[in-house]
């Protein structure tokens, strides 16, 4: 695999970071995943977007692969120069750099490590077409989920903890409110109305969300921006991920217990297809 | 600068590490920091149950470098190496190790990344003499900060927001009590009497608190480990920083305040030669 460091473009095994890098030391960068279907970028600009803004709210200076002409660069030649077909991911993480360890930002600024990697990418359309499992876990993260950064130690664990039990994922609780998974925003239907938190410091904006509210409220679907208490969560009828690798994940088991009916809900299921609707308008 | 990564003794400059490696992409990683004099580990035995607790929390399988005679070895050889004399430090970072993305821990486990680095240290006794400021800010970190871990985003911006303001560190609130420092625990001492935050998630259980507060005790000092509410730590006698790097450090000015007599305190004093003789007690 050729992947993107710093202007270079190198097999995977040759692209090293030094061992001073803010983001192996600190935690101290921000990424972001875009889906890639046959080789375009799915909602670039709000992917951008999302990454200016969490650049901007750490403090690290845009490097060029943020702007939308060099990105979009970077990510056709890795998709081409990895001979890929049909649908990827791109991954690009940017860390404040590289510099002798000490927490306060180098000064001066040093050039962020810019890395981007574009991986094949199956949509799991069977686990879709029965649903998956989630478990609730204690939401022990800090304060600032809404900025995409690499604080996710306690995501890694939660997501080990959800595959320890035979979940696809796990679904963080904060103060008896349902916030978001490992790596997806979570939806609930009750009553015919679509549920999700709103976007503040616990939870990710994340562009499927985003896009999913959008085409729900085009269908006619009643949407609420306002977090569900894990009880009403519990009785909801349908409830689903929603995520740039999961596009609308239907759960039919939260902690070993049913969902509705314990199938994908007409909801769940309509607002998938409508998604899937704007991924295909991306093929060639 | 001669470095120790992976079994290798190399020089900083050649010590990378995979883009991959889930220190820099998950933030998946614990460290360690150690106080050297005359090349001998301060408070070793203290640092390396830390460490193997906090390999144990975040379920890393624990490297030889985390048993003591491989540690020295490594530590004895960097110090001899770099031609070290004095004083210095020891930090170390253990990662999940590199396997490709993906939030759960890789099946069948990969060698945790092991990285190792000797730096001179100079204590900074001409601000110790005066006495240093702080800022006080929000806690926004997550709730697992008794684990020694590279979650450091929140940790850095704090430190950064404190130089911006002519501090030295930036002290954490949450909810209305005062916890610990970007990289160092808090005591306050109130009539006569010393606090500091109990252990649990929002401290560290930081070796040079748990030295001090032998010390304190020793000498006779009452001590309260108790969370303190930020009313009552404005107006404490006297408060100071706790920590590997530094030692006891006074605090005169809290948001640009006077604290106390706006000079060291006497118990801070105490506490400081108490503590510099421990340490000097490793000289040969």
């Amino acid at each position: 695999m050729i992947v993107y460091l710093n202007g270079q473009y190198l097999p995977i095994e040759e692209a090293k970071i030094s061992v001073l890098d803010r983001g192996f030391i600190f935690g101290d960068a921000v990424y972001e995943v875009w889906r890639l279907v046959d080789g375009r970028l799915f909602e670039s600009d709000k992917h951008l977007a999302r990454l200016a803004s969490g650049l901007h709210d750490v403090q690290i200076t845009a490097p060029a692969e943020a702007q939308k002409a060099k990105l979009h660069e970077v990510a056709d030649r890795l998709w081409k120069e990895n001979g890929m077909k049909g649908e990827g991911s791109l991954f690009l993480e940017m860390s404040r750099g590289v510099a002798p360890r000490a927490h306060q930002y180098p000064k001066p600024p040093v050039p962020p490590t810019v890395f981007l990697m574009a991986s094949p990418f199956t949509p799991p359309e069977e686990l879709r077409a029965k649903g998956a499992g989630v478990i609730l876990i204690d939401d022990v993260r800090w304060k600032r989920c809404n900025v995409k950064t690499t604080q996710l130690l306690p995501n890694v664990m939660a997501k080990q903890q959800a595959f320890e039990n035979d979940c696809l994922d796990a679904i963080f609780i904060r103060d008896g409110i349902v916030t978001e998974t490992s790596h997806a925003n979570v939806m609930a239907v009750a009553d015919g109305t679509l549920w999700t938190h709103p976007i503040d410091g616990s939870v990710l904006p994340g562009v499927t969300r985003d896009v999913v509210l959008e085409l729900a409220k085009k269908l006619g679907v009643k949407v609420r921006e306002e977090g569900m208490t894990v009880d009403a969560f519990r009785k909801a009828d349908e409830v689903f991920l929603a995520g740039t690798l999961s596009d609308v994940m239907p759960i039919v088991k939260v902690d070993g217990k049913q969902v509705g009916a314990g199938k994908p809900g007409p909801v769940s299921v309509k607002l998938f297809k409508a998604l899937r609707e704007r991924l295909d308008a991306l093929r060639h």
